[in-house]
């Protein structure tokens, strides 16, 4: 499977490079991430640019409380426990405090950074592996030896920057007793770990070969660069290769890849300085750039992440790595008003270099506004042929509406059976959300902050998603290594008319025996307030199922143009597995026409009518069934259930009104559109009707066929004929 | 019950200040709440003080917007629907109007003020009662009168504005077609309701003095001032006199408050603009200046109010009376900084020569800080002998820790049966939150946006409040009138030292055959991070009873120091009346010795560790059963349930530490405190021991007799002898 031939052309290149560049030469220190010059530079820009002289106080506060409180190293316990939280401390203070020893010259900092690496000298020989790891690797220090590699990531670049400052014999006792063991550790003892295709092998691969340039020990930089076998199917030219997709999209999603970016630059851009003739920024087509600016329009306008997979709902742009990403990639890729925009929202630059060079044009800038990323669609698969996720976008800032849609592969450990899922961000809220992981992380009386067992029964599962489910099981019926093997696939994506963008994806192997097809449009009108979602959702099936369309929100329910009866007396869930076990029913309904649901979600409301088949049901739930451990988040859902084989499932989202609770105002309690039709379907296209207030009355036909933007479609459907060239057409009547 | 003296001293003065200053006088135009000479004033003010500035280009956008729109005076609908909003809508727009005309000379907006009076003449003599009350007395306009009212004093203002530019066949077609018909409505048809001390007879009153002296009317102007009856038993005067204890607290909350206060004001200041012989700002020495005070100490750190009573959680010193206050109060009563800290927040001064003094002073003040407002204690009942509420402040700005007990009276018909209830809060959370009501206010689909059957079945239950429940029934088994009859006293209230600040409250006539007596502390010690809740809520019974003390909260369960099980896979109510219906059981445990539960709430961790006698039960709780149209919010809640005769309850509430899953940073998810133990207790003393890490250990002693700062007290408990003077001891070792 793994391609490798941009790697062979890069060996070449390297071998090369190393035979004229490197002979004999010691690096000068500090070499990895801030040179003396450069810290010269940035103190002399401190007064002219505020968000440097800003980065670079709280950089200083935090050093200045480090090296004046106590040095306590201690012994290792559980996972997001004080030990563990003190380790992490422990590697960022020495950071900060090598930071400041390189721009002040202030020996202080320095011995900061020597007492405390003494004390670790003498623990680290005494520890065996971690006693508390549970499915993980251990690691000595931590329950997992990726924490590990973060912490030698961060302390290569604290003994960077002393390392012309200390005696040659305290350098020999950090690199016996510390360096050495964790460098043994991860690329030896752990040698299959570090050169799994995965961020956790990015990290280890990274670490390794930072120290290994901070103790010029050129044997652990390749190792690092090529792998614990030096032949490329391992080490960090091997996951930049291979965990990316051609345009940058990294298919455990953005949570992951801003954990997994902080080595990728870090040792990028110390590859960079030591081995320029790698040009490694150059890689793959600038893979690292893609990947970078992917990663950053994976968001909602607030800026988190979209929390596809096993992701934290709360990670945002503020992250670690996209911070000195914002710097690094404007520095080595050049001015882009969307990286101002970013250090905007971030407040701060990175303190080196890079972030000066940031902090000069965004000083320049006549006025720095938010990033405003456009609708894109990103391929995943490390050659792109694994479907993709796709994103649209309307409007500016924080108010921008934005419609995204999974279609990709898996994505391994931490991929969800979620193929087709969508989520909805509007008027600032994610007002259909992605539920996340299933987990409290770093707090220590939560399972020591690890993925909980609702992770996999309930926040994988299918019915945890807004997409189908069809008999009530998962994709793949839950199987992680079945789901590996196959993807979803794309359809179309069309975003030439800013008004009309749309996006259709396709999947037959996630169901045995089912087609599925997912089109979904946001669709501007004079008469609506806000761009709305339409959702034409087609199943085609030789047997007859059971299928289950999930809509998760947040709010309260304001109307129902349908009775509901309350389960008011006893709640049950709603089943016994596939997630279902971990949703309370909260109500239910039997509805014949179009459904329609209004709920209010911050200061907007938010009304979805679908065309449901004669006699279906609407199920309203709650999460926090067989949940006795308060373990997961309590959140509402509603589903549309029918049944039958071939079927399209037609649903339009409208966001209206106004409501402040503050204010006691309410406007536009009621949507504008009213009523939504399927006119009918085909393998060669659907039709679908909107009707509703001020006239409105729209016309919608969507291609089943294959993608085609030339070719020519026409339907009969009771009794009307429609046509229409390329793969949708709408009629805004 | 009335007291009225007062009044008679007060009608005195008005008789003896009519006759020598009003003889003949016809009032210049506008003269309510702006004159011509103070809009030349403010208009020249403009360019010197940008909150002042500010203000005034809101209003002239509105106003703008409002006048190159097309007019609408709907036929009256439902309850926060279409029709009920516009005509509220009009009313802002008219006063606006009748403002921008004052400033400007611009009769643009003179024009649209006549236009729309031109469309309400024709309209409102061809209405009915509004077919769409509930249990409220109908408007015509509007499904309640009181909204009539709230129409009226705006309008009045408006009218004022154009009075002098209009023909006087027009002003007679609107006080013949509008505004007498009005007044009739309000002070003849509903007479009763017009003198009746309750903020819908303040409304009443006032909006009928306000087109009184809009008008030249004296008649009105004295029937609002003296009630129907012309002998002060109802009216503005009466109403002002008999709604607030002596030191300002109003019997119904602080959410009515904001509501009962912009009548109180606006009638108030015109008043004193008209007939400033009154001197009204005097009246009750100075109860107004008293009552815009208490109200906006009743509010949390970031300016919310306390939701006590059928009040809205979100409600805050934005409301209108509130920001008309702040410019009044300042300018009646002088110099404050903290009604600076409010202007502050509210980000805008009223726009008249009292918002320009606000605004002066503003820009002449070097740095303008929050509000800090300090520990203080008011009395409840017109003659401040119903006992009151306590509100005990830590620290500043929106940090600030805020402890408030409630020990008044019923409250009327908005009164919840919540004596000795308490809410706190911390870190700029309301972390033991009170529920406010049960309405979605304004919002046409839920009941018309008036109070929900669940208000009475929930909201106002005991169970709903923090404070003990007895045999799972509410306070005065949930009977109105009987509790109306009744209210909890004070028992001591000391502030003297900051670190630790105490108060204490009791009641025998809220169940029958027992004695109440809360006493709670805020405590600080430099081994806790912030300070700490000690509740001490001590029952006197001759018979046995089930005791509940319930603690509602927010966020999530993170430890527990119990074993507990949870209510998987079937969910039911916690009981079947007095509010326990409609709470799910999602847990419960047995416990026999000292339980801890640790919550996170924001980014703060909560810990509550209550010393319960052998054999009790913990029972984990959530809104929302018995509620099958979704009315409710789904509100977690735990309660420590024991039975017995006489007890007493001692808990501690520490918080500690810090989350934030967006860094993946958790520190110190223990709390510091880890044991609590009730010594003993007696009619003359309660002693409880709290013990911690740090080797903390407090001895707190408090007094269960009479109150008496002075007086001395021993008890024996456990072959120990405890001595103390006065109220209370703490001993912190």
């Amino acid at each position: 499977m793994i391609k490798t031939i941009h790697i062979v052309v890069f060996v070449s290149f390297l071998i090369l490079g190393c035979s004229q560049d490197q002979e004999g030469k010691l690096p000068a220190h500090p070499s990895l991430s801030l040179s003396v010059s450069e810290a010269q530079e940035v103190v002399a820009g401190l007064e002219k640019y505020p968000l440097l002289a800003s980065s670079y106080q709280e950089l200083k506060g935090a050093a200045d409380g480090a090296i004046s409180a106590d040095i306590e190293v201690p012994l290792p316990g559980e996972a997001g426990g004080y030990a563990h939280e003190k380790h992490k401390q422990n590697y960022r203070d020495m950071k900060n405090a090598g930071y400041l020893f390189t721009f002040t010259g202030d020996t202080a900092y320095a011995f900061f950074v020597k007492t405390m690496l003494d004390e670790y000298a003498l623990l680290y020989p005494t520890l065996g592996p971690h006693p508390l790891s549970a499915k993980q690797k251990p690691g000595r220090l931590f329950h997992q030896v990726l924490n590990e590699s973060v912490w030698l990531l961060n302390t290569a670049q604290a003994y960077d920057c002393v390392y012309e400052w200390l005696k040659p014999e305290d350098r020999q006792k950090y690199e016996d007793n510390i360096f050495n063991p964790m460098v043994e550790l991860f690329s030896v003892k752990y040698a299959e770990a570090h050169d799994q295709i995965h961020n956790h092998g990015m990290w280890a691969s990274a670490s390794v070969g930072m120290i290994g340039l901070a103790m010029g020990n050129d044997e652990y930089v390749e190792r690092a660069i090529f792998g614990t076998k030096n032949n490329g199917t391992g080490g960090f030219l091997a996951q930049v290769e291979h965990l990316f997709s051609p345009d940058g999209y990294y298919m455990e999603g953005a949570y992951y890849v801003r954990y997994a970016i902080r080595p990728l630059l870090f040792f990028a851009e110390a590859l960079e300085r030591n081995r320029p003739y790698m040009k490694i920024y150059e890689f793959k087509d600038e893979i690292i750039k893609k990947a970078f600016y992917s990663m950053v329009q994976m968001t909602s306008p607030s800026g988190e992440f979209f929390p596809i997979n096993d992701a934290s709902v709360s990670m945002n742009i503020l992250a670690p790595g996209v911070l000195y990403g914002t710097s690094v990639i404007f520095d080595r890729y050049g001015f882009d008003k969307n990286l101002l925009g970013l250090a905007k929202i971030q407040g701060e630059v990175y303190p080196n270099g890079a972030g000066l060079k940031l902090a000069q044009a965004y000083a320049q800038e006549p006025e720095v506004t938010e990033p405003s990323w456009s609708s894109i669609e990103f391929v995943d698969g490390d050659d792109g042929t694994h479907g993709g996720f796709g994103i649209l976008r309307s409007g500016e800032g924080k108010d921008q509406t934005v419609l995204a849609m999974k279609y990709g592969g898996h994505g391994l450990g931490h991929g969800h059976f979620d193929k087709l899922h969508f989520m909805f961000y509007d008027g600032g809220e994610d007002v259909v959300p992605d539920y996340g992981y299933a987990r409290w992380v770093n707090i220590e009386t939560k399972y020591g902050g690890r993925y909980l067992p609702e992770n996999n029964s309930y926040a994988k599962q299918t019915i945890a998603h807004n997409t189908l489910v069809i008999d009530g099981k998962s994709q793949n019926d839950g199987n992680r290594k079945a789901a590996d093997k196959v993807h979803a696939s794309r359809h179309f994506f069309d975003v030439s008319n800013p008004e009309i963008q749309v996006m259709s994806a396709t999947t037959d192997v996630h169901y045995d025996g089912t087609s599925l097809q997912r089109t979904m449009l946001l669709i501007e009108d004079q008469r609506l307030e806000y761009p709305v979602v339409l959702d034409i959702y087609r199943v085609e099936s030789e047997k007859k199922h059971q299928y289950d369309m999930p809509i998760h929100y947040k709010g309260y329910i304001m109307n129902t143009n349908f009775e509901y009866a309350g389960d008011s007396q006893v709640q049950k869930p709603l089943g016994t597995s596939s997630g279902y076990e971990h949703i309370w029913k909260t109500a239910g309904a039997t509805v014949t026409s179009d459904a329609m649901i209004t709920w209010l979600d911050g200061h907007r409301y938010y009304s979805y009518i679908t065309d449901v088949p004669s006699k279906s049901e609407i199920l309203f739930g709650m999460t926090g069934a067989n949940d006795p451990n308060f373990n997961l988040r309590n959140e509402p859902v509603f589903i549309t259930r029918t049944s039958g084989k071939d079927m399209v499932f037609a649903s339009i989202l409208e966001p209206h009104g106004y409501y402040s609770l503050a204010e006691e105002s309410s406007i536009s309690v009621h949507p504008t559109i009213q009523e939504l039709r399927v006119v009918g379907h085909s393998d060669e296209g659907t039709v679908v009707e909107v009707l509703g207030a001020k006239d409105l009355h729209w016309t919608i036909m969507i291609n089943n066929a294959v993608a085609d933007a030339d070719a020519e479609h026409t339907v009969d459907f009771s009794g009307e004929t429609y046509s229409w060239k390329g793969n949708f057409k709408v009629i805004q009547k």
